[in-house]
């Protein structure tokens, strides 16, 4: 029976695994569905695997999370939706982007959650759902995939701020529980900002309050403060720890997929933030977690930026 | 040095502390502001010595959260800012509803937190703001009074179902993270429903989703969800013990906020179900903790009632 190496899961009888030197033009042109499921760098890898051996399924799902900027560009990034290669995807929607609350060790125990599919064309999302559905695996659907892909990728950056403050009050036994659950409500309002900036540098339904205020947004945030690499960064943050001495020591060689979000984000955020199409008022809690990432500094939160924008006075 | 009897904080000097024998009509006469902040079932005192003072406070504010029903009413219930004595409140605006994550003995060692005043007229909260806030402090003002209140009361009863994911999915050490956002989620919806529903019912503005995407709806929540009696009735129902059985042991003699809110809601919700003001569809998470609670049944969340209402196909 095959454990999983990393999850350590026995998996189905039913599955099969094969290598990466194993995949060839045959099998990745019959499937009726791809997944791609590699960590963000290897997204590039991926679309070219399909690529070389002409594989253009009928749907491809994604749920690798991030964003792309071209070098120097001063546009807001592009979520996968956008950036894949078009040899791959077909405009009328056969991709499905992949968000909500979904540690991958938990499902393979069958622990239930909810999440969500969007496609430009729900029916493509909805024929995916009637395939993947289980009694544990719960699936909503909708059309807004640029707004699920943008949450997708930016939960992971804004966590980094919102796991600072699991370490950064300390109290009694424990830690403060009122900063958590204000900088997790102050990052649930500037993912919607955010979202909205990058939809609208893409064609198509831009991002609405439902999905920064639902599966790909805010429940998927919430279980990525509860643990995983980008909490545990934020965690070492709060601690008064930099980045830079971090990945040299106790996140030597780990993928900090927020990080790299954060890195697409600033020249584009920068940008927008002096043409005001962004309010930087607005995004405290992003500029501040940008400031400690990009410029290797301790990272500080100013409570007295809340409440943000032209509500604060006093 | 005084230290508060319960929160173990040694208060301010400036801070005087009086009884409640020792309240007088010239005290509370004299009062700027007043702020009520008894537990739900004191409400109905608290007023009664106002009245019985003659004190009519230019700003009476509100920390105590809780829904009024009158028997059998089929009605939805009322927030304290339409239940409150008019005596007492003037119907231009001078009540302040108080919502938000704030643990009162994280409030007392100064820890930052983030919470929403609330007026009929926003330019009292604002006043009261100005009084208020320090550094650690922070304060969002509108003039969503019921969408603030409903807030505030539905999240206790909402956490009850939430947290019941804390224990009901034991994994190695610790217990499943996916099942506790995806109700997370839930509630966070379910809030955004129920508190349009009770603000229909009332004068003014309706509740738009600013409320229960904000403050005192998802970030109380979180913070709720964190900690106290709601949370701890929550986990107690997930390991499948029973409410009747907890009064009797446990949670003997304790106030449990979410019970109270939820007997409440009970015969209005049924009633809106029945007349098609509210979908059952729609409020999967609201039932089963009515069901458990109302009923004193074994608290059951059935995933496959996940996504609510249409959506749900397969």
């Amino acid at each position: 029976r095959k454990e999983h190496p990393t999850l350590k899961v026995r998996l189905p009888d039913s599955i099969r695994a094969l290598s990466h030197s194993e995949l060839n033009s045959a099998t990745l042109q019959s499937a009726d569905v791809i997944v791609i499921g590699v960590s963000s760098p290897g997204v590039r890898w991926a679309s070219d695997v399909l690529e070389n051996h002409s594989a253009r399924p009928a749907t491809l799902a994604l749920v690798t999370k991030g964003l792309v900027a071209l070098e120097n560009s001063i546009n807001p990034p592009l979520t996968y939706a956008d950036a894949l290669d078009r040899s791959l995807t077909d405009p009328s929607g056969n991709l499905v982007g992949i968000g909500g609350p979904c540690i991958a060790r938990e499902l393979a125990l069958r622990q239930p959650t909810h999440v969500v599919f969007a496609s430009r064309d729900i029916r493509v999302a909805r024929q995916l759902r009637s395939v993947m559905q289980t009694s544990y695996y719960r699936i909503s659907t909708e059309n807004e995939i640029v707004g699920v892909e943008a949450c997708a990728a930016l939960k992971n950056f804004l966590c980094i701020g919102v796991s600072a403050m699991i370490t950064r009050y300390p109290m009694d036994q424990s830690n403060a529980k009122n900063p958590l659950a204000a900088l997790f409500n102050q990052a649930v309002q500037e993912l919607l900002i955010l979202s909205r900036w990058i939809s609208s540098a893409s064609e198509g339904v831009s991002a609405s309050t439902d999905t920064a205020f639902m599966l790909a947004g805010m429940a998927d945030l919430h279980v990525t403060v509860g643990g995983g690499r980008n909490s545990r960064l934020g965690s070492y943050l709060g601690q008064g720890r930099q980045l830079k001495d971090l990945l040299n020591n106790e996140l030597n060689g780990v993928t900090v997929e927020g990080v790299d979000t954060g890195r697409m984000l600033y020249a584009g955020f920068k940008h927008a933030c002096q043409t005001k199409l962004l309010d930087p008022q607005s995004l405290p809690l992003s500029l501040a977690i940008l400031n400690s990432i990009m410029h290797d500094t301790p990272f500080n939160f100013d409570f007295t930026h809340l409440p943000p924008g032209s509500d604060h006075e006093t």
